[in-house]
């Protein structure tokens, strides 16, 4: 029940913060291509953070179906992680708007944050069911972890050098999770 | 379980969508008749919407209640599917604030878009359950799939001819899946 | 199955709309007395809508409660229901944002409007579990129903009167609902 | 069957005002440092009241957890209670927005309306599952409860003198939900 429950509002949440991203896709004012060209970045970053909020429900699903049982702080960490994903349409919207310094790096801050919640919900997940669990075996060396977090400390002083440099590692990280890779799987997890 | 929650959070995504479309129409800040008649478009364009996405939730449904199983093919084919589903709101607000060329061809992109995407969610549950599966022989000659395909690819560039024409064929589209006229439907899947 | 998953839908429009028509509540730049002003009748229209939904909500509960099965015509009956629900936040927004006569009609046409759909609804269910069933019988003469139906029908044109003659109608309707007075339930269905 | 859809219903619209309150931080239209000074206060608040809306979900959990059964009287104050929580968004957004005294003071206001109809729920539920339940062994003295309405009601006062000393007793409350201190808890509740 409390699992079920837990899993229920996590979808909500997900759901809506994937949804409501579209509003800060703004509705140009103009009707020829001209309109649209402000549109299209703002467009790609809508695309990215699709791209990464569609993979936390995918590993959050999993991660949840591992799990058997749930106490107080897996439900606290698993706020902690939903309160960083509900900031992306806010950081999609900024960076999306202009893809200058600040705003690149703010996006890369999150992106790291989430990625730091989601790694104590793991932790929280694994302490509650034993390093001999189902899940703690299915989590092994966690090289893209580890790689994904390495890339957004990397992007967000890069942000100040060149945004681009960021953007690339952040879509970097989002196909590192997208493409299905056995051969990189394998050698980064062996 | 795996089922279920797909289920949930697509029904999460589509209810979001098919209800923040409402939010595109600007409340008026006149009081009178005059008020209304930009309103009037807007209002046309979100019933078209919510027609389309109350047929996606509709065949989505009935399409998943056929599927036993899911895997990660499926997982993802399906969130390619709601991130064009999730881009109504968008391209309802833009059509519908002036029905001008560009937009009128945009919103048949998303629609064509997303018509793909169901396609291969189709193919994606076909293939893990095997051609010989309820769903497979469900599914059939796909006249009706085949025939909205047509449709958003021609009412793409006669948008540039003229936007009421490509906007009727949307309505077609949408009729075609709305009224369950059997005399069409066993001449189109006999 | 089939009826869960339309449960959770229509929760799930009915939640968003309930939710986001907060959005219509524009935050007062102001930070004084004189800022909330404007905000004080905007929040009564929200609390009658509010109302309104959660009758909905209530009321469609305990109607799938009783409903055992599920048919193509009831799921696009219930979809027609949603669309009138989606429409609550655009006439909550602009009803409250000025109680003048055209506003004040149209909030009255949607609410008609959503009733008709709700009564379709209750047609369609109790027509797929036959006259005999336990909601036909728990239906019974609707007196509320017809009570509500002719207020919001006398409601519309007195708007062009004084819109404060509809309100007064509107909150009667959401009153006789609201309240659970036996007497009056006992007079209207004996 | 009525309790996992209250409970749905619940989740959605909790979810739904948690994450919808991130469009009132709004997008800045600078991209230098200073352009976020002005969103520092306002992302201050909207984590207060991310972690109130947390807290609120939490206990509703456990409370429904622990409840079997579910009446009409149940169905409104749960209702009641989703009402406040739905207006967190617009007084995070005024509050977020200026620390002055009236949009402080209007927010304890809403939080304490929201506890107070917490405290109606509850009373709800026991009442109807006799003063012998589970439930109401688990309330226990309400010690917590007792001391956040009484923040609450010093606070709204308090804002009219300087708004901090409010909004610091806001977080003292969020911190005595959140703080999972034994030793607080086994003096308050011995």
């Amino acid at each position: 029940m409390t699992k079920t429950r837990l899993e229920a509002f996590s979808d909500a949440v997900i759901a809506i913060a994937i949804t409501i991203m579209v509003l800060e896709l703004k509705v140009p004012h103009g009707v020829g291509w001209e309109a649209l060209r402000p549109v299209l970045p703002a467009f790609l970053t809508y695309v990215l953070s699709f791209a990464f909020l569609g993979i936390y429900w995918n590993n959050h699903h999993h991660m949840l179906h591992a799990a058997e049982r749930i106490n107080g702080k897996i439900l606290w960490a698993n706020l902690h992680l939903l309160f960083w994903l509900s900031l992306f349409p806010f950081v999609t919207g900024w960076m999306g708007e202009n893809r200058a310094p600040l705003p690149t790096a703010i996006y890369g801050v999150v992106m790291l944050l989430a990625a730091v919640a989601y790694t104590i919900l793991q932790a929280a997940i694994i302490e509650h069911h034993g390093p001999k669990s189902k899940l703690a075996a299915a989590v092994g060396g966690g090289a893209k972890e580890k790689l994904s977090l390495a890339s957004y400390v990397l992007a967000i002083p890069l942000a100040f050098v060149h945004p681009w440099l960021s953007i690339a590692l952040y879509v970097f990280v989002a196909l590192l999770w997208l493409v299905p890779d056995r051969r990189i799987e394998s050698t980064l997890n062996p």
